[in-house]
């Protein structure tokens, strides 16, 4: 491996858990409207709205939008589905908001800090500057800089959001290393001359239903990271 | 005072003293050179280079830069002046680089920790994203995000790098304190429609040569980061 001065972290999936927090906040929240939902579902098709919203942006069909914005789209079209569109507005937004306060895996914090002593590291996520700071906040992650779509004013995996995060940390692609646990995501890191490793997260969608090997060849494969600190000699 | 949600900061003389660190390694790194040099005076004649350079993106004549890069060419400049124009490529690379080794004011470290506990804070400085990175890990600055002119792609006092600083934070630009040395700093930030706070480094350019009371009006004037702790109730 060449000299690695950078880990750029996918978020959403590979450091925090989204579908049950977001199922836990939606039950939570529709509870007290008389609402009773499948917390899950729910979850899994705000999710499934992702890609098509970033789309529209990476297209140039809509300007460039906080990803805020688009889930808030995303969340008037999913209630719409689920027939409960008479949802109010506070209880619109409080929900949104619920991607703020998303549960880190309980390797996450201890894997970044012990990363950070040997490596610059920042999210390289499609989330707003705003939603990765508050993660951070609740999760404990100790960033160098927010670095991904919002500095890059598009969406990955176009590969100008990698290439804008290695230019902030002033290297080369190959002197960074994309972590994510989704192959999509390596394989246009790896397009755009970054290394790259793969976080199993099997049961992100649910028991079983998250990637558990990588589908594109990647540099590293590990299964927190914890055990990537280890690989990489951060004690 | 209305609600205050976020803190951005100045960096180059009210954060950390670039004069006394700039005049150091310059005489450091000149000294095996055989060339004997006064340090304050490379580093006030480099400041001195400061605005004029940042104007050029300013005004459009240049597009828009990393300050590393501005600051090299500010730097070949005055080795031109003073006659030293033989110093070679490496130690021209190294010395641009002091800027990323600056020293921070005695209050600075535990200002912004307490500080952080209550608000977002973020710098707000025209210096780019790794060297705000690397003037933060040496000197214990806890960030939440790097703001400032690589996001906005533009150099204060121009309105747009404060407003993109509050927006990326989500906050209104009444809801955000702009924290600096300089009034000509501060009087832009108001401007722009946020509050404002002064904090006075007397001895910025030399014993006696800094802005001990701001020349514009401001909502909070203070002698350094610890006082703005306890004005603010951050204990």
């Amino acid at each position: 491996m060449k000299e690695i001065k950078a880990l750029f972290f996918d978020v959403f999936g590979t450091l925090v858990d989204w579908r049950t927090s977001i199922a836990t906040e939606a039950r939570a929240m529709l509870a007290p409207l008389g609402i009773v939902v499948d917390g899950e579902a729910v979850a899994d098709a705000g999710r499934d709205q992702y890609q098509p919203a970033m789309e529209d942006v990476r297209s140039g069909r809509l300007p460039f939008s906080k990803l805020d914005q688009l889930h808030r789209r995303n969340l008037d079209v999913v209630l719409k589905d689920f027939g409960i569109d008479h949802v109010d507005e506070a209880t619109r937004g409080n929900l949104n908001l619920a991607w703020h306060r998303l549960t880190a895996w309980p390797d996450v914090a201890e894997g970044l800090s012990r990363l950070r002593r040997t490596f610059r590291i920042a999210p390289c996520s499609n989330g707003n500057i705003s939603l990765m700071v508050d993660l951070a906040r609740r999760n404990g992650f100790a960033w160098d800089a927010i670095l991904g779509a919002e500095l890059a004013r598009d969406y990955k995996p176009k590969p100008g959001v990698y290439l804008c995060a290695a230019a902030a940390f002033d290297c080369r692609p190959e002197e960074a290393l994309m972590v994510a646990a989704h192959s999509s995501d390596l394989a246009a890191a790896a397009a755009a001359g970054l290394g790259t490793v793969f976080v199993a997260r099997p049961d992100e969608r649910g028991p079983g239903q998250g990637e558990s090997v990588a589908s594109t060849p990647v540099d590293l494969s590990v299964r927190n990271l914890t055990e990537l600190a280890d690989l990489l000699g951060c004690h």
